[in-house]
């Protein structure tokens, strides 16, 4: 059977590997592994989250409401927008899926950062759109700027936070560049670990509500994947000017977002404590994570997120220490294919990192 | 800003109104609504289910098993297929997607009902691709073959049971149907209701295996949304040769599936004995309705599902009845925009079908 050609050049993505595949290769009890590889919430979700969504558990039979009306209103509320100026994905990724069919084709070029979250490309891929990068393994602007001009792409990608690196972008400096960029190419702020970055450092905050007002080309991504502890459960957003809500609408699903999930996400929004005091843990743990790179002389990324990059050098391999680390029961995410000999590491709580350092310490 | 073009020719999806939009709109108690239009399943789901579900809510923050492991063992034992021949969906809906992305493109031709499942031209609008119908309102399979040999269609759509009409396809008539059609034609059997057919008619009874062991340009399409109890849950799964399987997998977003919908269902596949039941009491009501409409003199379609297609006569309109039931807090579809003046109604429960009966009387 023939299939349409662009599908010659897709491979399929493996995610990390979950607990589950630990547990069935390398015969480990599940409670013996640890997972620092996913950037979940170490913490879990809010109790409030665990004790509505268990409450409501007799829905599972009911589609979905596909107004989404409570969650909706809960998201513009706190971000202080209407309606029409919000889309909601099973993950922001489907946000980045939409775009990607909305905005691009095979002839379309796409501007994405040298390391950076891997979904972009992907979806790019699907289209059959060519994706080009910058240079450094951080954001550049400069180098942006110089590639935007070059090449003229249709979707530039700015991932702030980042990921897989951590590092985030002043947001006034953002802002400068935005203003440079001509109105027919779309910029994506995927702001997935935006959360953690407000708490460390309030110049890298991005308001996507002075995103939409000041700029008819830009669409904010944010998510309950990572602070809010709802990795599982698949939902995220998109925040732009109306005109581009509408047409990314026309690619929804109907029912893309599952009765239970739409539950939990909206009253996650009720409890900004919990993600507070999630947060604020992170960054105490993350300072251990410092310590101890520069106790093994490696080097390490400053992460404005809950995550940390660890470059190892040259006489440590990635593969080799993820692939040890593994067998041992702790997940974390090998950078290798990035380009990069480092791994990820999510920040876990005090006793998972403690596994963590004392492992590594081990190997290293 | 510029879109893809393929947009404009596209609207976006209304799905049925929610519970929670009739409240809203008309100010009706929410336990004062019934709600027969998206045949989900009247007896909810399986209490194993639920508790199943209700003891993991602590595991929302974990990304899901993006191998589904579980799922993927429990239906492979279910049908005696292999691990290659299966993919699982956000809903059958997104496996849909999948095969129109991989198949299909905008020179392509896509085969369907004259009357049947939305979500075939809807993902065929995605990509531009051209929709093809039959005259007929029931599948009529000398139409398929007329059209298929003078169309030369890249997909072709079986529907049986159909939906929104009922009716079903013997499942001989449609073996003989497939060896006619040139292997490089896709052909989705879509069994979205299958359970239901099964029960009622054996000589309705599709057999995935069968059709993957005889057929290398056949996929099957499953769904727990109907008889398991799901709906809210979105989980479908396509069933096909290995080498169809593996191109649908290079479009499938990683974590498709959320993490509860996961162990719903899974653990809805040991729990048989609750949808047989559900069966058994859908069909005992169906009844009910064969009669109402033989007392209101209204068509019926034989229906092989868990809901009914009413065909008004001309001193009726279904937009006007469906909206009459809707003002007194009852929800059914109606099939205008299908070009039918009929309503479909799904088989509620006892108490759900005497409500029906009783308001329809008062407004036929």
């Amino acid at each position: 059977m023939k299939f349409n050609k662009k599908l010659a050049n897709i491979e399929t993505y493996e995610a990390g590997k979950p607990i589950e595949l630990v547990v069935r290769e390398f015969g480990i009890e599940p409670k013996e592994i640890v997972k620092l590889a996913s950037n979940e919430n170490p913490y879990g979700c809010s109790q409030k989250v665990q004790d509505a969504v268990g409450s409501i558990v007799q829905n599972m039979a009911l589609y979905p409401d596909d107004s989404m009306m409570k969650l909706k209103d809960a998201l513009t509320k706190k971000y202080n927008i209407k309606d029409e100026n919000l889309i909601i994905g099973s993950g922001s990724d489907q946000v980045i899926e939409f775009i990607m069919h909305a905005k691009a084709d095979e002839n379309a070029k796409i501007l994405i950062n040298s390391v950076t979250f891997a979904m972009y490309e992907i979806y790019a891929k699907h289209i059959g759109a060519e994706v080009i990068r910058t240079k450094s393994r951080e954001h550049n602007l400069e180098e942006f700027y110089e590639l935007y001009k070059q090449e003229n792409p249709d979707i530039i990608f700015l991932c702030t936070p980042n990921n897989p690196t951590g590092d985030a972008l002043n947001a006034a400096d953002m802002m400068e560049f935005l203003q440079k960029i001509d109105s027919d190419t779309l910029v994506v702020v995927d702001g997935a670990y935006m959360e953690y970055a407000v708490f460390k450092d309030s110049e890298k905050a991005v308001t996507p509500k002075e995103l939409v007002e000041k700029f008819e080309n830009v669409i904010y991504l944010g998510t309950f994947s990572k602070a809010y502890g709802l990795g599982g459960m698949r939902v995220g957003y998109g925040i732009s000017r109306a005109n581009i809500i509408k047409e990314l609408y026309k690619l929804r699903p109907p029912f893309n977002i599952t009765t239970l999930s739409l539950e939990a996400a909206s009253v996650a929004l009720e409890d900004e404590e919990f993600v507070n005091n999630c947060i604020a843990l992170n960054f105490e743990q993350m300072k251990r994570y410092e310590e101890f790179a520069k106790e093994q002389k490696i080097d390490i990324i400053e992460s404005y997120t809950n995550f940390v990059t660890l470059i190892l050098n040259a006489a440590h391999d990635s593969t080799q220490i993820s692939d040890a680390l593994l067998r041992r029961g702790m997940i974390v995410r090998n950078l290798k294919g990035y380009g990069m000999n480092a791994i990820r590491v999510t920040v876990g709580t005090k006793e998972q990192n403690d596994r963590f350092f004392s492992l590594c310490s081990e190997l290293l």
